[in-house]
């Protein structure tokens, strides 16, 4: 280690590189690569991230650590030809922190930091300017006190407001360098009051100390919830830069900015910043004057513009990427502080990707690489309008993407009927059911108190494209009153909401939205991404609706087409509840044959949608007992439309209740106790292809089994489905290839894919069920208990949003391997919501599947996220080639 | 296969033996043992199980098998000296079935074949005997007939019964050879009518006929269902035995019998039997006569009787079991019909293979394999008197074994009640809750309509020992009218019902029942056994009582004692439903302090009682909501004893509804986030543990985590148990070991043992939850599906009784192999209901667990299963280590 502690800068050479952002952080990396790029930077050292580390765990520095520091210290003051401390022409440093990944305003930083007593003379000599050196002297006062000995802030606020009072000063700037000088002894005498100790005047402690509290800050509440927000794992720590301070606030020739090398909102190829004369940095971002554009910095300084000019364009180029930079003119000297990769939109990261490609700046597939997949959410759906006001009362899980404003209703047919009138509607639940399905169809947005991120509600709107937030605990529903409270916030049934389903955001009243309009460039990328993916992207749809929208979006197919959801719509559900309360094989058949024309007529609308492309249709899923009411009022209403007794619902649905219905009578149990209803379903799913196929529809239809946990259960649904298939080709003539397969959802189905395979032309994996049945989470009951754990870190990520490799993804690669033994040419994918997921795509490219399958808001999301696991793929494998050709 | 298709024997040579069960079915090879044995058995040849299994399949003979029947034909007629159908002195056979596992009269059998009109008259001359020859020709039409064609019994039967009414005969006997012979004419005609053909006069189209319907009756349903029931899986089919037929019904020198070696009720070892003077094996079945016991035989007829000491002497020793033996004496000539392992009770089988043993007849390892583990529940439980009369009104699950008589309750308060004042009850209930606890402690038996084998009925009544009948399906009962109905019989509360847990049986009214005595036979074979066995055996107990049965049983130590049930008992439940409701922290953890003292007591009594052994304690596992009434009676009750308003209660009751709570906030979820629960009950563990050692008795507890499905959970876990360890011990100075393991029963929990095991000291496998999570069975709603799905031969066997070794049982070697990867002395053990099933406990000595834990009456059970895997274990490395050097 002791080789790796410092790392020092400066003179046009530096030991570190760009490459090493993991020890020297990210800011102390690209301080190293411009340095050596002959970009002028004030010079310094970097203590790298191990030293954090060390000194988190240990609670001392590493052996050494010392006087790598004053050997570093040394040398900068050689370079400077000043000394830290001096009391004349004293070395002023900035201790900052800087992680590996960015963290901005997370972790601490000291500025100024060696003055002292007489250095502040010294300082004031020598640049003439008192005024000056008063106030950086009383500025690194505050941040010391602050940062490293814990004085509260407002402390030194309150003293500066009682001299500005004392002086009738209205403005900082209109103390005087007496005010200044007064101001900076009274920050002392109150330091001392506050810890006890007299300010530190000798300069080795101020540095030593400040390094400490910039390690330190790495384990402050702020960046700790930061990282685990924004996902940031694996990181030792953070590395501390110490850099010769220079002054953009040293008169009318001196200023600093803030630079982007193209536009990070549009992305357009323009040199975009804000810059100020006669400031410091801080004065840019605390906003007390207001900055210039950059261009006019042409005229104000033309050589520090033509300069800056030439160097963004350089780092531009050499970074290849768009730099966010950071400068400073001290007395018409220019000075880079910092160059980072910029962050930028999602409509800014595709633009810039595909005019750099066009620059032949970047290949296609860095370009491919530069967007996140799940950022293209924000160009899918319509959006809020960003300049418009909102005030957020809430804050839920960001379900379903999205924006949507309207009238508050806490009934799923009240939501329809409002709807019906005209209203713009937003449905607010508990939590929804499959009964309310009519309603969140009526709704431009659904908001629940429960559930989480694949709760029924989530589920349901992700595949109607529609806005939802979901289990936004802080709200209590009163269905009674039919109103709704947010904290003080009381609405009634009728007053207007608005959801941002991107963010989780409940907003109060209406918002404003824009559309999206897709780019050009976002059209380049996608074809691109589609050219280098090795998988398929197919789309979750049960309604032609969908289909078209999932096509506009590129799906290559249906990878899940849920039968269920037809069940609800209008006379239907009254055929489907005669089948359930029938008593005799007979009356169940009757009910049945008049379900099957809907079905029929279902499916050849998706046939027709989906010309040419597969379509995988799961028969029956749900317990019988979801398509029963529960409620008193309900039953009564089903009793008198079926024409039988109260007691007859009220029987059937007690006979039909489950404790624990997710591993209850449902899936393909359903198709081995009644055969007739899978029969009806497979006779609906061929005669809809044979009547598409007469008409010239290319169809491709893949038949799919719930729930199936042993092979025999499959072999037997085999055999059902082949005769009914084989009966509908006597009866139309129909030839086309009809494959059948099945879920893969159960863990036992995966345990024994070998045996399974001999029945199955596909595999689907329901990650959902898999995933709630391998932890033993039940998605309806463990959103809050997830969170906690995702909190408290005892899970990385939510398993219902990104694939648990180690325990689900290891029973995903057991029944693709051990079911590709028994069959070569077995075709697997996803059907579950995990088919949306970026992270989860990549893993379902390594283990080799066929294909994902996705919501159809999600299918750009999948496509692009695919083509970066087929790049990381092949990376990976050149890199590998690459090390055993040198192993040779 | 041309060579195994017909086996002759006779003449004192055959050519199969005793160890060609699976080709020549039990039958056949045992007559092939006696006659190269030298026992006198009538000559005659097997056609073996692949024919049967070849015509099954291609409705065909193979090929050959007329020839080599033909020989085989001839060579029998030679032997006898006789024609088959000849004119004089006819050769009659019988063609029987005979599998390679007994199926007592499942399958057909075909007598006196080879009569036809002439042959008839030609048996009539010889035997001087016409009222004979035309009885057997009449018997030989009804039985081909029936069995070969299909015509109705009671076809038959009609023309008997009316052919004794024109006589005026009472009786069979009463008819005369004339009689006899127009009823032959009379069954001719009918035969001709019903068929369509003439009754077949060639005696090779009777044979070959005669052969078929054999064959065929394999498949027949009784013979199909039978093989289900008792579980016979892999055979090919029936063998067919061509057999000369000897006559027991010439006169008074003539006779029939079945004996046994043994005493097959009690196992006494005295020749044991009965037979009949003059008469045919049928009658002795059929019951028209009484027979007389064996020991009259001596007077009636010595030599034979001699003979057959002899015989019977030479066979028990020969095959080293208590032999089943049928005879008959033609004429003074004694012949053996068949031999086989005699079936008997459990009380026979223990007392048989001990003495065996004490004979030199047998070995250790031999007689412990002659006892059937799971038979032994009958030496166990109290059962009904197997003398009384029984009316039988419904059948459900044999849950948990025993007898019981008492009146009918239906609500556990009012069970509680009625046991108060001395009342057997009987406690009827649609299926149990935790909330009936206490009716159920209170009831002698419980009967439930729904739930399976491991519902909250079973389970809570095997822990107890408690007789329970569950998912008897065909009861209605109605709550409100407090009334049972099954069929046609209504019962009213306070009504006698008994119940056979160990048959399912629900009986009508009071029978009487016996107790169960072990006798010395049972101590020494269980001795044998713990002698023989790797696996240790441990009881799942709660309570000192249930510690003091199971060691009394035989137990090692507790595998599994859980908290929650105690948590129930009188004034508990009011401080468990205090810290539920309990808003703050404080306040949980003032209702904990209430609990703290109960539960220590708990665990004094419990380490007592199970002095020196290691005690599992599984720390809280059900969901909260478990502990609050459901009922608004209920819900009143509570909040009056709570000093709360009802909405506050019912508020609560919501808030903790779940929709799947068997995948919800439960197990170590609790601990998790409630931690002070989880603290309590370690430090009333620990407390115990010290408060036991220091008056002397040694305390081996083991704290056990539920429900863990990720290695971090038992990590903050562990650290948590080990704080509160190391307090008490601080506060005690108790410094025994104190073991900390994981229940592994989520599927996860088995996918990464690996890391688990870095954290555990042991792993106890919940099979219950493993298989429920594993196949997304709920046990709760699944029972009706699980009979269906092993009914149609989906599932081999309940995977809630036996381990599925595929599916789970995968997991389980995961988490076995992997675990030990990390910990090479990882301690394993099962505590599923699994536990005390025979298979399972075998295939846990196979994956190399250290012990099984089960319910305890179920502890001798395990004990003999699990020597018997070890000696199976041995046997098959023997085989191995022979097979090998035979290679070599």
């Amino acid at each position: 280690m002791a080789d790796k502690m410092v790392f020092s800068f400066g003179g046009g050479k530096a030991r570190g590189d760009a490459t090493m952002k993991a020890l020297l952080g990210g800011k102390g990396a690209n301080l190293a690569e411009m340095t050596n790029l002959g970009i002028p930077v004030p010079p310094g050292f970097t203590i790298t991230t191990e030293c954090c580390a060390y000194a988190s765990k240990h609670k001392k520095w590493p052996k050494g650590l010392d006087q790598k520091v004053k050997k570093a210290l040394a040398k900068l003051e050689q370079q400077m030809n000043r000394k830290l401390g001096a009391a004349t022409d004293p070395l002023l440093v900035s201790v900052r922190s800087g992680a590996a990944v960015s963290m901005p305003g997370m972790m601490d930083t000291v500025l100024n930091l060696g003055l002292n007593d007489k250095a502040v003379r010294g300082l004031a000599a020598k640049t003439n300017n008192p005024r000056f050196a008063w106030d950086s002297y009383r500025r690194f006062v505050m941040m010391f006190g602050n940062v490293v000995c814990g004085v509260a802030h407002d402390k030194f606020e309150h003293l500066m407001d009682e001299l500005k009072r004392e002086r009738g000063a209205q403005k900082d700037t209109d103390l005087d360098a007496a005010a200044l000088e007064e101001l900076t002894q009274r920050f002392l005498k109150m330091f001392r009051k506050e810890t006890g100790e007299a300010f530190p005047q000798d300069p080795w402690q101020q540095l030593t100390r400040s390094i400490d509290a910039v390690f330190a800050s790495w384990d402050n509440d702020r960046a700790v919830t930061y990282r685990r927000l924004n996902d940031i794992r694996g990181l030792l720590g953070t590395a501390v830069n110490v850099q010769a301070m220079v002054f953009g606030n040293m008169g009318p020739t001196s200023g600093t900015g803030v630079c982007f090398t193209r536009n990070p909102s549009t992305g357009e190829n323009l040199f975009y910043g804000e810059f100020l004369v006669d400031a410091q940095g801080e004065d840019v971002v605390a906003g007390i004057r207001t900055p210039r554009p950059i261009a006019e910095l042409a005229n104000e300084m033309p050589k520090v513009y033509e300069q800056l000019v030439a160097y963004k364009d350089a780092l531009e180029q050499h970074y290849t990427d768009m730099q966010d930079i950071e400068f400073t003119v001290q007395d018409g000297r220019l000075y880079i502080l910092q160059t980072r990769s910029g962050k930028r939109t999602a409509k800014a990261a595709v633009r810039i990707a595909v005019e750099m490609v066009a620059e032949k700046c970047i290949s296609k597939d860095t370009a491919i690489l530069r967007v996140q997949p799940a950022s293209l959410d924000q160009l899918l759906h319509p959006d809020f309008d960003p300049k418009a006001e909102k005030k957020v009362i809430a804050k839920g899980l960001p379900a379903s993407p999205g924006a949507a404003s309207g009238r508050i209703y806490f009934d799923a047919d009240e939501t329809e009927e409002a709807n019906a009138r005209g209203e713009k509607v937003i449905l607010v639940r508990h939590e929804t059911s499959p009964e309310d399905i009519g309603g969140m169809h009526a709704a431009r947005g659904i908001l629940t108190a429960r559930g989480g991120m694949t709760s029924h509600a989530a589920v349901v709107a992700r595949g109607m494209g529609k806005c939802c937030v979901a289990g936004c605990e802080k709200l209590e529903i009163d269905y009674a009153t039919k109103t709704l409270k947010a904290g003080d916030t009381v609405l009634k049934q009728g007053d207007w909401l608005s959801l941002n389903g991107s963010t989780g955001e409940v907003i109060l009243g209406q918002v404003p939205t824009v559309d999206p309009q897709l780019s050009d460039e976002f059209g380049t990328l996608m074809k691109w991404a589609d050219a280098r993916r090795r998988l398929k992207v197919r789309t979750n749809a049960d309604t032609p609706k969908d289909c078209n929208v999932a096509r506009r979006f590129g799906a290559e197919g249906i990878g899940l087409c849920r039968t269920e959801h037809m069940f609800f719509e209008g006379d239907r559900i009254i055929a489907v509840r005669e089948m359930i309360l029938a008593s005799t094989l007979e009356a169940r058949k009757k009910a049945l044959a008049k379900l099957l024309p809907y079905q029929r007529e279902d499916f050849v609308g998706i046939f027709k949608e989906m010309d040419g492309l597969p379509c995988t249709i799961r028969l029956l899923d749900p317990p019988l007992h979801e398509f029963l009411p529960l409620n008193d009022e309900n039953q009564a209403e089903m009793a008198k439309v079926m024409g039988v007794s109260v007691d007859v619902v009220k029987k059937k649905v007690a006979e039909l209740h489950e404790m624990n219905p997710m591993l209850g009578h449902r899936g393909c149990r359903l198709g081995i106790t009644y055969p007739e209803i899978y029969e009806m379903q497979v006779r609906a799913i061929v005669e809809a292809a044979a009547a598409c196929a007469k008409k010239g529809t290319k169809v491709v239809p893949e038949i799919m089994h719930p729930l199936i946990g042993t092979a025999r259960e499959l072999s037997i649904l085999r055999d059902l489905t082949e005769r009914v298939i084989g009966e509908v080709r006597k009866e139309t003539g129909y030839r086309g290839d009809i494959l059948i397969g099945t879920m893969i959802e159960v863990p036992r189905a995966a345990l024994t894919a070998a045996e399974i395979a001999k029945h199955a032309d596909f595999f689907s994996f329901g990650t959902n069920d898999l995933t709630q049945m391998t932890f033993g989470f039940s998605r309806d009951d463990t959103g809050a208990l997830l969170s906690a754990y995702v909190d408290q870190n005892i899970l990385e990520v939510d398993p219902f949003r990104t694939v648990d490799a180690r325990g689900v993804g290891r029973l995903m690669r057991f029944a693709v391997d051990e079911g590709r033994e028994t069959k070569k040419k077995l075709k697997c994918g996803v059907c579950g919501e995990h088919g949306g997921d970026p992270k989860s795509v990549a893993f379902c490219d390594e283990i080799g599947l066929d294909y994902v399958s996705c919501s159809p808001y999600r299918v750009p999301i999948a496509r692009l996220a695919a083509a970066q696991a087929a790049i990381h793929a092949s990376n990976k494998k050149a890199d590998k080639k690459k090390s055993k050709k040198r192993g040779k």
